[in-house]
């Protein structure tokens, strides 16, 4: 089969052999595609990874030995594969198994190829209203709402997220639908224009006041987004963090206690969550869609999603 | 009268005037003071600070022009002077009052002296139960109090204790009160021996199991010590900051969102809590208490305080 494989460059290539699904697995058959920061994150080397690339998808279940009833499903999936038995998988955090596996992050051949599989329990059946252009965006949307799992949010606190970028504007999304006072930094044009009627006022960097946000998102991934995040969190705030970041990042412990502040960091979150918002149209991710290309122009996908003025890069698997 | 004098090097003064409480202010005779970790850094210069030292004491009021009827109470105090009318006392934070006095640390005299002056509304009254040299723990106790007001614990939680000096000693106690199951990281043997019977099992650093617990508490200060803590937390875990930190540490965020850790800083705490369980001897303090000086001798008491097989100092104000 066809697929874009990452070992120095990523390539197309198309002398792969269907994977095959183990006991639980079920075959995916691939329809659409979506480019995520990680992903170029993984072209940058920030972990070693060598496989099919690739983690956002909506799918077709073609093949599930152990549950025929489910193949003709569409779904979604969610990306840790959990081996069941360790420390973490017996305390009932999956998403943390010592052994996991990640979908074309970890050990697990991805999404941007024409099939892919994943456990039965991984895959969420999408309802049928949800196009798959919508559908496609469940798993960082999934992201994104863990947010509100984590932290209670209020309609009358004042929110800020620091960074607009592909997951940022999820993140202002779900943060909207909470009635905060919601605050964004975004730092070009095309980020804001997607923010207009959602309920966000955006700002200025240097718009931002200290000590002003209950809440603080951090979602630019850059050290300086996460100094403004903590300059701009009152005494006893919340800072969530929500990006990765290169390396260590300096931290002024001591006035996390002086100020008594709360961090918390944040990866994965509910799909069910995710799935109904999308059916209830009450979040719409599909203007941030600015390129589909197809499974053969994969590595074109990759390099528009690189550039400063495009949201999201989508890849036809179909 | 005399008070312990800090400018360039602690140095006691018998020059000084009585001070002289404002409106709705109390006059407090002291009766006893106790050295705490963030006096010796006052004397390092971590903070710039002229003026009388201290800020945990047990003492009597002896002047109340606004509340007569409390003359004679025996009283604890909590050391945040108020503003009332900023942007953190409107949102009810007093404690984060951001024109805050802080009693023998900012902008107001502190406790080792003859008298001090504090707002009748800081100041708690004593069970009679509780002797002065339980009562003089009060501030500190209430501290390690906040722990459990911002970190729900559960007996069957794993909790790691880093650090069991003055403040981690209360902190022990305290934790142990959760009926968790408590490790305690302690250097010395005489740190150790007064863990012993509180229902804490002493570990050695290299003993700390990675990944290993639900809640770890930093109270060494050390930035060691605050790897070791993020070390033996569980993903989920959560870190609370009790000690402060020289300058700014190097901190691996990403690791924090792909375990999805919570970090806490904590400081003050409640005094009805921690007067009670005093009352109630469920938390016994005197053990700690390894030296009393006079007020005439009190930079000996900072100087013993210093050592590190000293854990509590106290001064005799009377
Ligand atoms: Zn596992
Ligand atoms: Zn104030």
């Amino acid at each position: 089969m066809k697929a874009i494989w990452l070992d120095d460059q990523p390539r197309l290539r198309s002398d792969l052999p269907m994977p095959a699904p183990a006991a639980g697995e079920a075959l995916v058959k691939v329809r659409l595609a979506g480019v995520c920061s990680t992903d170029l994150a993984l072209l940058d080397g920030y972990y070693p990874f060598t496989g099919v690339l690739g983690h956002e998808f909506v799918g077709e279940i073609t093949g599930a030995p152990t549950a025929p009833e489910r193949v003709g499903e569409r779904v979604v999936g969610s990306i840790n594969i959990s081996c069941g038995h360790c420390r973490e998988c017996l305390a009932c955090r999956p998403n943390h198994c010592l052994n996991r596996e990640v979908l074309g992050i970890k050990h697990h051949d991805g999404a941007f190829a024409e099939y892919l599989c994943l456990p039965l329990d991984n895959l969420h059946r999408v309802p049928d209203g949800v196009p798959d252009p919508a559908a496609v965006f469940a798993e960082p949307l999934a992201a994104a709402l863990e947010i509100p799992e984590l932290v209670p949010i209020k309609p009358s606190d004042r929110v800020l997220l620091v960074g607009a970028g592909r997951l940022g504007q999820l993140i202002a999304r779900v943060l909207a639908l909470t009635g905060a006072e919601l605050d964004v930094v975004a730092r070009h044009a095309h980020q804001r224009q997607r923010l207009q009627g959602i309920g966000a006022r955006c700002i200025e960097e240097q718009e931002v006041a200290d000590g002003h946000y209950d809440l603080v998102v951090e979602a630019s991934g850059a050290p300086g987004g996460f100094a403004l995040a903590r300059q701009a969190l009152r005494p006893r705030g919340t800072l969530c963090l929500k990006s990765t970041y290169r390396g260590e990042v300096p931290v002024a412990l001591s006035t996390l206690v002086v100020d008594e502040i709360r961090i918390i960091g944040s990866r994965c979150g509910p799909f069910p969550a995710a799935l109904r918002l999308l059916e209830q149209q009450r979040v719409d991710p599909t203007p941030l869609v600015d390129c589909v290309e197809p499974l053969a122009n994969g590595v074109v996908a990759l390099r528009r999603a690189a550039e400063q003025s495009v949201l999201k890069a989508l890849i036809d698997c179909s």
